[in-house]
Order: structure tokens, then C-alpha cells, then sequence
């Protein structure tokens, strides 16, 4: 998968993507990030990538023609190809467009920064804009960086072989039950019985237990969600099922009882 | 503000914060990132952070040794104040969060690897978890850094003199309109006419419009929420009230067809 970075700030990247699982992805040839300097296209004699906006307000605008030019070096074919602007305008970031942008062979991510970019340049290209959240940031870098580390999860050979980036809590709908880890009591603290006792099944009933509760305490509306979807608990047996069958229900109780 | 940072990979983070505006807050002294290398801290004899998580499952999980130590090196007040874990199964950050920590003097965040962290280091150092939304990155840096960012934006002084955080469309509820610059024209394409008019008063009135219209369509649950909160429209005319209200029942109606 080839990522090209549309930014003024490249310097800014390869200490990530550098690092970790993104860096073996690059040394792989899974992912090649190809970072475009925007400031490299400007025709501007004072170097400038930026002016002030039309109808007034603070911050400055990006131009559109270092842009322009700049995606126009990368080939006739590019406009084809998923083009995505970073901005807290956008559609947030899902599970549906990571499995989307997993399975492109090439798509190009534009970094803003400053009151944000002409709109020709979105009209003309266009782009998607794709937001990872509520919050206002000082440039489309970081944002950049958290799609390109939440995509690279989902391209096979990225993670090791014992794991799947499928499986993460989140994208099943629930959070995470608790996690230990060795020693088995540290500063008198000790690890939950259940989890040392090497019963499978008795461990999966526990977990998801666990992970009931964090997400009706965390995140009603998602615990709510899963609901909907009818989850399958056919794994368990009749009597597990009631139990879990009463912890929902205090739970959904729990939740009216917050909202009231 | 002091914000330190536990982590395992404290070279992702100068080429963020040297840069842009939080690179000029940490000149003037308004934000001070403490970098601290929780490897550093470990006693295991092979160096490791982490270790097979109890119960089974894939993954490693910090564990608690480090951790605890690399708190401790803080000092005794540092309980009492915020300590963040990054992590996708916690509330995800929110305006009343960022208010919240750029008004505290100092505050940690503890950035997991691998499978995550530990419970034994959340619950004993009354840890809050943060998400920057529904998705799995390979570890807490970006997010941690996605965090510094934006309550930065909210301490004084950080950004200039002519900018407000505050002002910021997503936390006043609607989608920024879209943004203009020079040239007037561009292959081809034009600035729309109201903006280079110079009436304030009407580009205000065209702006909250393409606002509306905006996030009608992206974010039809932020648009909704944004009429709930019985916006103020007495800066405008009466003739002027009277179309902002048929273009919000035309958005509305539109909200619905697509919902059924």
C-alpha cells in the first residue's frame, strides 16, 4: 500500500512512522508512506502556501495552487484514487472506512494546518473529509498519523501472526475487559483468581462479563448497541446464559437510572 | 503546565512538540512536556516492560513494576493530581475534558503498548482512561500527543492574540463553513461573490448557513443537537430569521428521508 502525505510539516512523520509496527511495515514494503513537502510546489515569491481568507476572519486559508501542483506531480491516476482531507469538519473515522481504505493499493491524505485549505482544492479533487474526532488540532499531521497506524492494523502481515487487528474489543462493539499480567501479587494487590485457573471457558465468561460492565459504565450507548445487534452467546451454556441474561438487565436498569 | 509523559518510545514525540504552536508554547514557557522513559525504570533483568498477559489471549501487558516506579520518581504529590491512560476503552475526549486539564497546573499521561496495561497500575493510581475515539492504534503516543495538542490550544497566551480557541466551530456545535482565499479565481474556479462584497453583516448570515447545511448532512446528530440548544439568532433580521428557519426545516425534512 502506497500512502502519499500531502503536508508542510514531513518532518514531523517518520519519528512515527518510523517506530514499532509501522516501522516493520515500511521495512516489509507493506506500507510505503510517501511524504510530499506542499511548501516544495509554491510559486509564491515569498514561499508562501497560505493567504488570508476571503469575507474576513482570523488564521489563514491554504492556497490552492502549491496543492494543485502537488497533486498533480503524482500522476494523472491520483484523482481516481481515495483522496481524504483531515479536518474536524469530516465524517469521524469507523470501521467502515478503514476496511475501505485497507483494501486500496494507493490513496493520498492531505494535511491542513492554519484556518484550513481553499475549498476549490476539496471541490476540484474530490476529497473526503475525514475527521478522528471533536477537537480542533493545530494541523492535519497527527490526524494523519492515527489513520495511517489504524489502517496499517487491518493489512495482512502488518501484525504478528497471533493477532488480529479483527479481534480488538472496540470493533466487536464492546470494550475491553481488565488485563494482568505477571506478578501474581504486586504490592499486595493480587490478580483475580478466575484468570490464573486456566478454565477457558469459566475465563471467556468472566471476560465478557467484565467487559458488560466497563461498557455500560463507559459507554451506555455503545453497551446499547451491541444489544441491538443480538449477539450470539450460544458458546455458553443455559445457566450462563441467565446469569448474563441478569447482569444486562442490572445494567439496563443501572443506565435508566443515570439518565432519569 | 506540566505535562509528563510515561512511555516507552519518547523519541516519537520532539518532532511534534518542537513543532508549529506547541513548539513556540514550549519557547515562551507555557507548556512543558516531561518525557519519561519507562524502561528506564524497570528492574527486570532483561529490560522488559511487559509480559504474558493472565488468563491467556494474545499480546503482551505492561506490567506494573515500571510503571509504579516511574510515578513514584514524580514525587508524592503526583496522585493527587489528573493521571490519563490513553486507551480505547476510555470516555473519549470532550470539550469539558479539555476545560478541565488546561486548568490544571500539571498532569500525567501514561501512554500502553501491546495489549495494554496492567489493571493493578489503573486502579491503584485512580487512573482515567482516554479515548480519542472508536478505533485501535498500536499505542498510546499519537493519542497522548492528539491530547497535548488540543488543551493547548485552550491555555493562554498559546495560541496569537487574534485566534480563540473557543471559537472554534465544532465546540460551538455546527461545521465550519467553507473557507476561501486568493486568487479570486482559479482555473477557472471562483470565489463565491458574497464573501469578496465586504457586508459582514450578510457573510456572517451566508457563513451560519453553510454551517447548517454542512453539518446537516455530515453530522445530522451534532445538527440536531446544535437546534436543541435553542441557538441565539437575534444578531440577525427578521426577514433574515424567517429564512434561516425554512432552511433548517428544509435540512430537517431532508434528515428524515434519509433516516427512513
Amino acid at each position: 500500500m502506497k500512502i502519499n502525505v500531502l503536508t508542510t510539516f514531513p518532518e514531523m512523520f517518520s519519528p512515527v512512522t518510523d517506530q514499532s509496527i509501522l516501522g516493520k511495515a515500511g521495512e516489509k514494503g507493506l506500507i510505503e508512506v510517501n511524504l510530499i513537502n506542499i511548501r516544495d510546489y509554491t510559486l509564491d515569491k515569498h514561499n508562501a502556501t497560505d493567504d488570508t481568507p476571503f469575507g474576513g476572519g482570523c488564521g489563514m486559508v491554504m492556497t490552492p495552487q502549491p496543492i494543485f501542483d502537488a497533486l498533480k506531480s503524482l500522476g494523472e491516476g491520483i484523482k481516481a484514487k481515495p483522496i481524504l482531507y483531515m479536518s474536524p469538519r469530516g465524517k469521524v473515522m469507523d470501521k467502515a472506512l478503514l476496511d475501505e481504505l485497507c483494501e486500496q493499493e494507493e490513496f493520498t491524505i492531505l494535511c491542513g494546518h492554519y484556518e484550513g485549505v481553499d475549498q476549490r482544492v476539496l471541490d476540484h479533487w474530490n476529497m473526503r473529509e475525514v475527521s478522528i474526532g471533536d477537537y480542533i488540532l493545530t494541523g492535519g499531521e497527527l490526524p494523519a498519523m492515527v489513520l495511517i497506524d489504524a489502517v496499517s492494523r487491518f493489512i495482512p502481515g502488518v501484525l504478528g501472526n497471533d493477532e488480529s487487528a479483527e479481534d480488538e474489543s472496540i470493533y466487536s462493539g464492546l470494550l475491553e475487559a481488565d488485563q494482568y499480567t505477571r506478578p501474581r501479587e504486586y504490592e499486595g494487590m493480587e490478580v483475580p483468581e478466575i484468570l490464573s485457573g486456566g478454565n477457558h471457558h469459566l475465563i471467556k465468561l468472566w471476560k465478557l462479563k467484565e467487559s458488560l460492565k466497563k461498557t455500560a459504565y463507559v459507554r451506555p450507548e455503545m453497551f446499547r448497541a451491541w444489544l441491538d445487534g443480538e449477539p450470539d452467546l450460544t458458546e455458553f451454556t443455559k445457566a450462563e446464559r441467565k446469569e448474563l441474561k441478569a447482569l444486562i438487565d442490572e445494567l439496563l436498569e443501572l443506565d435508566k437510572k443515570i439518565l432519569e
